[in-house]
């Protein structure tokens, strides 16, 4: 019953056993490596568009690399107060960049296009405000939800008007993919998304992201801006051998679809019982749920793991009342049914 | 043939191994784990002493974390005109702590202490220059000279008395320990070293290296500081699991001694040619050659891998003459005696 | 009817004679010179404190500064969300230091203890979310309301229970020192505040502000800052030479309250008119109304000149409602009683 | 016989009578007045050329704001090993831009030509070593000498050639058209020159510099970066109607003739001195003296003050032998005959 984080689960087969073979080999070092061309021509391929890759080790590196390729000064990122870039990265945005992070509320962690054009309109004052360079989408959200292609479109086009790139945070891409039945293309730059930080590591990997940008211009800049912080690996097939695995044969999607599966079970299960329902309906594997004091308790003590969460800013009906307790519940392609059954065993009661 | 980089290297068995198993099992994330601990412990009984060990996942970040403990406004950094953090990091030093380099003279790589107090003496004058904030020493250097403790003391002894912090690029430091005999613990804190970036990559890991910080205090923030750069992984233990089988029953030391001996039989193969003789010689795992270009072509031609070096500021008995050439020539844990013994056959012509 | 800002206003005859004279002459650069040592000695008295003094140009390179003080890796400063560092200095606190500045509740501007309370909690959760360092208060408020010194004291305790430090932008302190009438001290390291700036800019200077720094340690390091961003001025005595008249003699309180007096008279005026009210009653120098629209039209047409307010977070009682507009006007020294008369016929209708 | 630095000097009549002027009035904040209007349009005419202009408060300040418009991750900036950003500006550009500065050799402070070739081949090999950004010239340069226009193409012409941008630091810009007798437009855009530091603190202001931007594009990103630096001071005015007295008429060279006069006046005294001689050649005012240490001792016991300089990396001809001492002399619009003819009677014994 471990629902803490996607991040918890271990490396699937196909990718730990490519991973092995590239290490055991090793190779030419910086990227000079077969792997990383591969992978290169797996995501073009994928994203239906020539794209400029680089991987990368951690999602808060591609996150943060991604949003230095718009970086200006004075610069204003417009995303979600939860996002990650804004509230786990340790304030990588700010050092790397020197941008500001300017909040811009949302329904269940999409972002609202009205209160989107506000906020800019707030803060494109002139030289003292700083300029809006960037808006940064999340995709699943922090809050579970999955933006339908035309949802991207209505914000990117604003961002658009006013001269910003888009960066969208794919850390649960996969999984957004495989809720919204749409394609990568028509999730992003048929979309108006410029980059995506590609998420491999809750997914599957061990430690793998990839930076994905669709145009060009920016890509030799960010080579220089990765190796920098120390994301440019000598041994960088060790990446690259993970992501060649996770993207063939559409594995990335078949692990996404799991999860996601076992979120439908967890949330059907929470639906069922008298003592919890759903903060909001799951698009993917993520599960939030207001939770009894009492059925909170049994799960713990039945040895369930996951974290309690902020109701800052939801709207009412995603709220605990007295007496209750929001939580995430968070499911990775390694999540059993059997996993979810015991739960659903325990918070019957 | 292959002595390019001892970063072409693959990993070795007990290694890949161990990642394996970590890598299949997951575990909690962002270094909550049982390896993650384990090697403290480990480094703390190998460097008798108490440490505050952050694994990462480059040398690039190792060092650029290990500097930013020492970062003060307008702070300059003294260390070898070929320093890995002058040449190789894309500025990361600069970038991350603001801070400039200031090269110091030196023989071997290693930097000579008369040299260092002038370089200070000369970048100590008050506001305008800015202030010295730390001396930077690679073991092996980059010119393959392994310090002596003492020779590490007499240099640390200088940065004491100035108020700087002392930082050791360990990025070859096991090849280090082997070539001298000396203990772990008289080539650091000993000797006067503050923090160490122990280096594993290029010595059996995949991607693993470890700050190692004696004395407390700056533990703390560089825990923010590493996860601003990205190199807090969630999955910590695809590192820990790797330096835990590494430093275990003395792996490390193994392997870099196999990596110098190669070395050294390189070193004869050369000495005995008369179309080749050693720039300086070897004390660990890089041996600098001066070749003829017949030499050179023979060589190449039958497929050996090695890199071109620039003699700049190199003493007369180092630099190639009209038809020369001088190399870097490095050999790993995986160099067999028959690579060896094909390029002394190449050689010879 | 100049009430768009004080930073409008002329220098007053005394500080720009003292410029004058010191321009004229010339003298040893980088504060070698006679008028930063007096500066130094004005302040320490009025103080009644050791106090180590940083004279430069702006108000924006003394918040920035003052703030770098207490930086550190993944650093977070909480402050009011209309702080000047929050919106007018183009992300210089994020530039510099890298850290994020988090908004907290407040009345008036004055930052409420239980808010800044529940933001700590929220923000000091560990690596990711980053580290609380500093609290910044502005003294007067962004809104016009002077903080008591019991008022800062409940924050400053907040503060010190963190291992924060305090930085008070005290581009208008003057005012608060003549609307409160309590003592510099009080108001300062009395109450918890490590580092003032203090605004002479504002009030009767052309360019002069001073980090003063109560209690030692980072002195030293904050010379190298701000010479790192070009406010070490060689004629360093041209914002000395103001300071030192500035501060002469009681002149600065002079100066203030004869803004502050200007205030009340416009406040009475506002008050006495059926077409406006105010949003606040105001302690100094500024004032903010709401106005009918069609008085805001008289009074433009009229000439005078001042800024429209986003009524953003602020409570119902000071939000305009339709057909209303909230307005910003500031008084300075040099603001007649004419001035003010003109605008109060013209309000008057 | 103050020949420390002309930024000991005071300001010219008629550049502090406008200062007062201004000052007294006051007017709209953040560079909406006239004055500074009038300062753009001046230096267009002086230019020849359209230009976007803005004024700062330091030397420091511009040349780090310029070379930021070139700034790009892992830049590389080349420049006089002794120029202002390298050695007086305690880490700006490393701090504000990331950028580290490579030093080029030269002859008298003029970088050589060739030297540039070999750096910018050293220094662009890849990812690791960072990339070339910026071009970084003085004039006149560290060493007293003025470029010719066409010794400044030569070396704009090689930055050209691998996309760098060109940055002139024109703190004694006025001293090198007077000494060149060149029009300012064939000493910058002319010659290449993209961003030029125009400095007139040094000569005549009290604190008044201006970037001039010769062709478009990165003028709006500059406000934001001054903005955050605290140089887009609110009474800008302070500085524009320094600078526009300054240029007007002619004021700015005349003052500067004046300076190189009497620096010619203080050479021709020490080449008739048999205990004198000249390092180099003067071009502007600044002289380079080699003195034996008697006529040292003999000039400061009667109240000379300048500096002595370091020899480091001079020619043979330029260096202090046994008992003598180099020493820099700098006059400035305020230098008397009378001080250079003090000068000349200590110095002959």
């Amino acid at each position: 019953m471990l629902f803490a984080s996607d991040n918890w689960s271990g490396a699937s087969p196909r990718v730990l056993s490519a991973l092995a073979t590239a290490a055991a080999a090793g190779g030419p070092a910086y990227g000079a490596d077969a792997w990383t061309k591969k992978v290169e021509g797996r995501l073009a391929e994928i994203f239906e568009h020539e794209v400029t890759v680089l991987p990368v080790g951690s999602g808060t590196a591609a996150n943060t690399l991604a949003l230095s390729a718009f970086a200006r000064p004075g610069g204003i990122v417009f995303a979600h107060a939860q996002a990650h870039i804004a509230t786990d990265e340790a304030g990588a945005t700010e050092f790397a960049t020197g941008c500001k992070i300017e909040p811009v509320r949302a329904s269940q962690g999409k972002l609202l296009p009205g209160a989107l054009a506000e906020a800019i309109a707030a803060h494109g004052g002139g030289v003292h405000h700083g300029q809006p360079v960037a808006l940064s989408l999340v995709q699943l959200t922090e809050l579970g939800a999955a933006y339908q292609p035309a949802e991207i479109a209505a914000l990117t086009a604003l961002a658009r008007r006013y001269g910003m790139g888009v960066h969208m945070d794919g850390a649960r891409f996969a999984n957004a993919v495989a809720a919204t039945g749409a394609s990568p293309a028509d999730l992003t730059w048929r979309a108006g998304v410029d980059i995506l930080a590609l998420g491999g590591t809750k997914n599957g990997c061990v430690a793998a992201e990839a930076i994905v940008v669709f145009g060009g211009g920016v890509g030799r800049d960010l080579a220089f801006s990765r190796q920098r912080i120390g994301h440019g690996f000598s041994k960088a097939w060790f990446i690259a051998a993970q992501l060649d695995a996770y993207l063939a044969d559409g594995h990335w999607l078949e692990l996404a679809r799991t999860a996601n599966a076992r979120a439908a079970d967890l949330a059907r299960a929470i639906e069922a019982s008298p003592q919890a329902r759903l903060a909001f309906r799951p698009d993917g594997n993520e599960v939030f749920a207001i939770l009894e004091a009492g059925a909170d308790r049994r799960l713990r003590d039945a040895g369930a793991v996951y974290y309690a969460w902020s109701a800052a800013g939801l709207p009412m009906e995603s709220t605990p009342g007295a007496g209750e307790v929001l939580v995430r519940l968070v499911t990775s392609w390694q999540t059993t049914a059997a996993e979810v059954a015991a739960f659903a065993l325990r918070l019957s009661g």
